[in-house]
């Protein structure tokens, strides 16, 4: 199966998955869209967060003003979305959204304590995201802070006069792209109901919102439990003579949801790329080691799933 | 004399003027670069806030981060200038930049009084504004805060993604232009000073910062005591038909700061735009009535002039 909206939330394929129900009845999900945990570290994912993506406009005057004339008694809609950001993260960087973390399932102590023994290095991350300092949600490691937690990030943030040199305006509008990724068993309609709920009793009087969901994504996490995965395991290793490990990760991918939804099959999430790779970033690349130790292991992967028993799938 | 950098804070003009300071001597500044209070009501402006221009650039990661990957543990530079802005203001629309108020000169009552009584009304400019309220400094009039208080506005934000659709981005950078209107006898230098050492006290240590100040403008209030002043109100009364009165502005031409500065002369701003003509913004546009009224007041102002006794220039 080749989807194509992956990046746009997959809105098509629910009904898609609904309407050709036998014609894709199947024992798996194979899926390669995910990364692997360090270099020379084969894994599979078996957790994703869910994500909800949201604009929001707000708009003041009935046009853009001179900061001059005006500057002083007019609602400055950039100040006024700035205020309100600030407002959506309190101290300890949580979510101030009220009941944003009311299903956030707690994570048992056998997890916990296997995802952060896993061979990553939090010294790796710091110098791949380059910054002078982490952040984030406190009580929490940054592992995970990254697979286990919900966020809301801003994503864009645009209003005013954004080109060279000074020009002495007071917007008429500010906008923002922020999202939430989710994670179980949080709810995406049930969040996009709270945050908006939460940002238009937070917005001064003097100013107006238009609210879009723009697309939303469930969480997911499944028990690896199915021989399917042992055998995954085994390719990885084979096909990159190293130990594989499974691991959550903080991206989304609303199709495997669906899939799992839909059919109810193991779902197996075989990953090549590294998150120092600038996914979503100028320079995206994948590092030629991986790229062949992928074709390697998924050909032994599928010369295994052959050989195995016909077993029931589900 | 013709000036084509106003927009930019006559960054040339100061230097062409000592140079040519002899050359350039004259008996008044007449220059039409200003508003009429309102429609029917001719005016003379006499005072002018300054005009200090900003540019803030904020880097977290090195570069752009996939915000599934990386959300939850990296430094958002969005929500961190969100943040800053947020802080830029109290509950009481004050600036909190300590010492920003400290030179400020205190409004004389008659001048208070004066300004208070012209004859504008807070409906004509709600109407243009054509927000749902409006907002500013507490213990100030409408009038008061356009024309005599210091401001900070943001005038132009951007960072991460602003197309059309999603991207789920963590952006390394995240931008501000802002401004302050000043008011005498605040100095525009040590504004800037202030304004720097403030926002780089209050951004984390996740974060590095790049402040520029793009232009720096002084304010002016001048009394109009000189006989000029006089001969000025008398053209425009007989051009317009109407009274004409005294008053001041919230905008910033740095030019008139420099000339009064130089030469020590009277400065008359006769202007015929109005406030709700979208100055600086789409649809910028001049009414025929004061373009004509304009045109006939400049014609006996010069007249007048020519007719005044030669008297002492300053």
């Amino acid at each position: 199966m080749i989807e194509g909206e992956e990046e746009v939330g997959s809105k098509s394929l629910e009904d898609f998955l609904a309407k050709n129900r036998k014609k894709l009845d199947a024992d798996a999900l194979v899926l390669s869209d995910t990364s692997m945990l360090a270099p020379g570290v084969p894994s599979i994912t078996y957790g994703l967060r869910g994500l909800n993506y949201f604009q929001l406009e707000i708009t003041g005057a009935a046009q853009d003003l001179h900061s001059g004339v005006f500057g002083g008694a007019a609602p400055n809609p950039l100040t006024i979305l700035a205020e309100l950001i600030a407002k959506l993260h309190d101290r300890n960087g949580r979510v101030t959204v009220p009941g944003f973390y009311d299903d956030v399932a707690s994570l048992p102590r056998a997890e916990r304590k296997a995802l952060n023994s896993l061979p990553w290095k939090e010294k790796d991350f710091r110098k791949t995201v380059g910054a002078r300092d982490l952040n984030g949600e406190k009580g929490f490691t940054v592992v995970e802070r990254l697979w286990t937690r919900p966020t809301l990030e801003v994503n864009g943030i645009w209003g005013g006069y954004i080109g060279e040199g000074a020009k002495t305006v007071i917007p008429s509008k500010a906008s923002m792209k922020f999202s939430c990724r989710l994670v179980p068993d949080q709810d995406p309609k049930t969040i996009t109901r709270l945050v908006e709920k939460y940002i238009r009793g937070l917005l001064p009087k003097t100013v107006t919102a238009k609210f879009e969901a723009l697309s939303t994504g469930k969480p997911w996490a499944a028990p690896y439990t199915h021989p399917i995965f042992q055998t995954a395991q085994k390719a990885l290793e084979e096909g990159f003579k190293k130990k594989a490990v499974f691991i959550r990760e903080g991206g989304s991918i609303p199709l495997v949801t669906q899939i799992y939804d839909t059919f109810k099959v193991p779902c197996v999430l075989l990953g090549f790329g590294l998150p120092d790779e600038n996914a979503h970033a100028p320079d995206e690349h994948i590092r030629l080691e991986n790229y062949f130790g992928g074709i390697r292991a998924v050909a032994l992967f599928y010369q295994k799933l052959g050989e195995m028993q016909a077993a029931p799938a589900r």
